[in-house]
């Protein structure tokens, strides 16, 4: 994706969020300097020990506190508005750092972004994405893994929406293609609420092909592929358990990699108006690069724009 | 697992089913003579022109029609009693033979087993198993996988039995212990219906042992695995996108033959009271051949013996 020279970004890091926090996060960053763009900013929220040296391209947001993985999130943020999660989302929502990305606590993660950044308009919750590498080259856009386990089926319009978006401005795709995750490419196939979702976006989204077997998986023809969060999230988990078995069998093949979910980095909640990334609590230092380098990529792609002419069209 | 010298059985084989009948099935016959027991009996369900030569072992039925892959269920049961399809599940509910197996039309083998043989009690609907197989060996029971696509909380129980029925009586497991396939290990995981199945569960089933997630699909602990059909559908269709992947990457393990579909073999529909089989419309010689093994496996097993006696603890 090319983009003009004069463009700049600021992105911020949580430094206290994963399970091997703060030393993982700082690890990571030092992998991620090495590829970002010379003149991103990153801001390290952190703890003042955390922080005594700053790396170059990086600036410091000194925070009194962290939240922990096993805290209630409400009770969290309530307790802790000078934490390394909500000082983040705050800068977020002040425009004063273009995208945020977490390893830390998912439910903190997200109630602190609805409740600081909003919703899009016409997004009733958000949506969490993972990327799915294909086989012939580029990513797969699937949505929601995770949040909408009990998803209406108006929403996989909004999923539809929101990942072509993400499509366009972040993978630099001109008419991404949405399909719809089932059992089968008959619109008659799946339960109750697949079928009304193939009916849902057949009449309303323009970019709509038809339903997509999970045996079609890494080729798929469609860029986007949309499905409720519970079964999105059995996707993802299956996909972890090939990968997984691909290392007890001593498998070799630089496509698998694609696979490590130890390295897939940090998934973009979308629908929130704000760039927001979350990573795995179990990041190690590679995932983490892979984070922060995605925090980039979103920050310098205009989402919002490209979601509201296509809402538009 | 051992049986007394003087078990035989007679197992039924629909040579009209599938979408390369009658030749792949007779292929797929010839295999599987070579691995069936001395004793074993097998009535070839088939019209004339198939059955010129019978093979040692075998026993013509000579029917009139076959239904086609594409006709309507209902209709065609109604307009073709002397089918190859009919006659089978007839003779099977005659006690004619102990096991009936068909890669025919899907429906209407589900519709004739309901007709003609009825459910088992407790049991609201069938369900249909899918063996995956472990890496330290064995397999497990997975169900349902394709019919009950808006499954009750209150069926994860029905299946549950079943499943361990199934364990008990063909994989010769004295104590199978049942998982809920789920996106977490905590019972709070899930959406609405997964959570309720899992109290439902944990309440009224002495062998659950909680949530089990995709991500360990091949180092799980329990030997029975239940979901509702659509997730189960899921799973299986995914595990397909693996062995096309591992293909595709030109990958070689034994393991992974193991998750070829061309030879999965036919899957038991458990629940109505008769033992039938089904196998995939585009089964090949192989998956044919593994569907008669499959067929004598179950013939031979007392699964109703071991469902009564699970059903009444």
């Amino acid at each position: 994706m090319s983009l003009p020279f004069f463009v700049m970004s600021r992105i911020g890091i949580d430094i206290r969020g994963g399970d091997r926090a703060p030393q993982v996060v700082l690890n990571g960053l030092q992998l991620a300097l090495g590829e970002i763009k010379g003149d991103t900013q990153v801001v390290l929220y952190g703890l003042e020990e955390d922080l005594k040296e700053v790396p170059a391209q990086c600036e410091a947001r000194i925070c009194g506190s962290a939240i922990a993985m096993d805290e209630h999130p409400v009770r969290a943020l309530q307790q802790k508005p000078d934490s390394t999660l909500l000082q983040g989302i705050s800068d977020l929502a002040q425009a004063k750092i273009d995208s945020f990305a977490s390893a830390g606590h998912s439910g903190a993660l997200m109630v602190a972004s609805m409740q600081a950044l909003g919703l899009h308009e016409g997004i009733s919750r958000p949506a969490v994405v993972s990327l799915f590498p294909k086989l012939k080259g580029g990513q797969t856009v699937v949505l929601d893994v995770g949040i909408n386990v009990d998803a209406k089926p108006e929403q996989f319009l909004e999923f539809a929406r929101l990942g072509k978006a993400y499509a366009q401005s972040v993978l630099a795709c001109k008419d991404p293609r949405v399909a719809l995750l089932n059992t089968g490419s008959e619109e008659s196939k799946g339960n109750l609420l697949y079928q009304k979702a193939h009916q849902i976006l057949k009449e309303q989204e323009p970019s709509f092909i038809g339903n997509a077997e999970a045996r079609e998986l890494f080729n798929l023809e469609a860029e986007v592929l949309v499905c409720d969060g519970f079964t999105g999230n059995m996707l993802l988990k299956q996909t972890e358990s090939f990968y997984s078995l691909s290392r007890q069998l001593d498998l070799e093949h630089s496509f698998l990699e694609l696979l490590n979910y130890e390295k897939y980095g940090a998934s973009p909640i979308l629908g929130i108006k704000g760039k927001v990334l979350l990573a795995h609590g179990a990041s190690g230092p590679e995932a983490i690069k892979s984070m922060i380098l995605g925090a980039e990529s979103f920050a310098l792609a205009n989402f919002a724009e490209q979601f509201s002419a296509s809402s538009t069209i």
